[in-house]
């Protein structure tokens, strides 16, 4: 599969209270499944979980685990993730198939330039990376083992050798990362977004906003998206952390006239994403 | 909770083979229960079931089952569905909360003028209406014994009294229909929508369409949205049906540059929605 280049990135924030609807490990896991889709349909550079002060229900290490886990290539989870009860029902869940999953898994049809994501691992003295081939392939560049890379495939046939690359030179979507942060405010003061929109109910008709919109993400290096929790919205959660989003964001309600009482947070992630993704040329 | 008049109408359509993805009953639920909530927050009034001959897996009659026991009322689940097999998740799925779901518990909170949904009772010879209340209320209109009807409360006190009325006299959504058709052209033939969109990725990007779109559903009485199946795309689906889409229809893809190499269905359906529910007005 072939995708074409994605610009700009696209990032989006969700509350580390978003499972607070749910009652189950498995519906949990479900829920976190479906966030990964959707970040993964819409080629989501980054996906933010911000802390809520105050909030019980603090799920931000679960869900940065079950979200990792699905971003991580299947041939690598054995090696990166023991057998652990958080992590239950997370091999039911419909697999991401983004660029980085669909590699070969034949050495033989391994190609120099392909990029593929490995796990370090130090051996004799010299750096290998498993890769998911039948051989670990020897490395060049600097690493520590275990640390989770992203390699170019430098020479096959007599030994496969590659060497580390940084995601951001691919040209091309190859997978999301992960990050924590302990509230909005920290997390917009430390990511620095070009553009964000906040979606709310309450927020301006998205209709309305369109054009101006369409120039805003297309002028942007890149857009953050910020979800509420089921029972806690966001002009609540901005309230709450006393907190004004900064001047260059919009409050925008992506689904006008909406049916139902409540949009649960997964539905409204991939409606919205959907939207902006027409917008983002 | 008041919801604005949504019109035109929006019907989405599915084929029967849709859970071929899904290898257990409670997967297969849970596809449904998505598909239903994607109806009921963009206000769907129809959702169509069309058969793909010579395809095993048809599953016309569980989806139908699934989706018509989510859009009925909690309070009359009890009285229409007697305890099953199939139905053992759908109780676990989230609620749709769409206005007729919405109304008093409480017999002294209901008010002239309030709309309910129904079943009809026939007693002594006369005909009542269980709405979920202490009492049945007494009926006025012709209406055969557990039929479902969505009925005026004409009379409140001194014993509830009920006419039946007509959905389509409401104004405002209220809930979707089910309706199975043996194939794409029988549906086609049979609804003969105003107009008519296919989705697949082989379709033509939707952004490059937008404008007539809007032009096309805001002139149109109701809009027909066709979905494929997870392994057979809609052109597939066509051609094997040897089935060409009238001339008022269009095929568009509605996620351009999606980075996964297939988007699920009950994706699609969000998504798609979320994107025409703006060229609704």
């Amino acid at each position: 599969m072939t995708t074409q280049v994605v610009c700009p990135d696209f990032w989006f924030a969700i509350p580390s209270i978003v499972l607070e609807d749910c009652s189950t490990l498995r519906e949990k896991t479900e829920k976190i499944g479906m966030i990964a889709r959707a970040a993964a349909i819409f080629a989501v550079a980054k996906i933010c979980v911000y802390g809520v002060a105050g909030k019980s229900k603090d799920e931000t290490k679960f869900l940065k685990l079950i979200l990792e886990y699905l971003e991580l290539p299947q041939y690598l989870r054995k090696r990166v993730y023991p057998i652990s009860e958080d992590l239950r029902f997370a091999g039911l869940l419909p697999p991401l198939r983004i660029p980085s999953h669909l590699v070969a898994a034949d050495e033989s049809k391994v190609r120099v330039g392909d990029i593929r994501d490995g796990i370090v691992i130090r051996k004799d003295g010299k750096l290998f990376a498993d890769v998911g081939l039948r051989n670990y392939v020897a490395l060049s560049g600097d690493a520590t083992s275990n640390q989770r890379v992203t390699v170019r495939i430098e020479s096959v046939g007599n030994g496969l050798s590659a060497s580390i690359i940084d995601r951001s030179s691919i040209g091309s979507y190859w997978g999301y990362s992960v990050k924590a942060y302990s509230s909005l405010r920290e997390l917009f003061n430390s990511l620095k977004p070009a553009f964000a929109i906040l979606t709310s109910r309450k927020g301006d008709n998205i209709q309305e906003r369109w054009n101006t919109l369409t120039y805003r993400i297309g002028g942007a290096q890149n857009t953050l998206v910020v979800f509420g929790s089921p029972k806690h919205g966001l002009p609540e959660i901005l309230e709450h952390e006393r907190f004004s989003p900064p001047p260059n964001s919009v409050i925008l309600n992506t689904i006008p006239k909406q049916a139902v009482e409540t949009v649960r947070t997964e539905e409204a992630i991939v409606a919205t994403l959907a939207i902006l993704n027409l917008a983002r040329t």
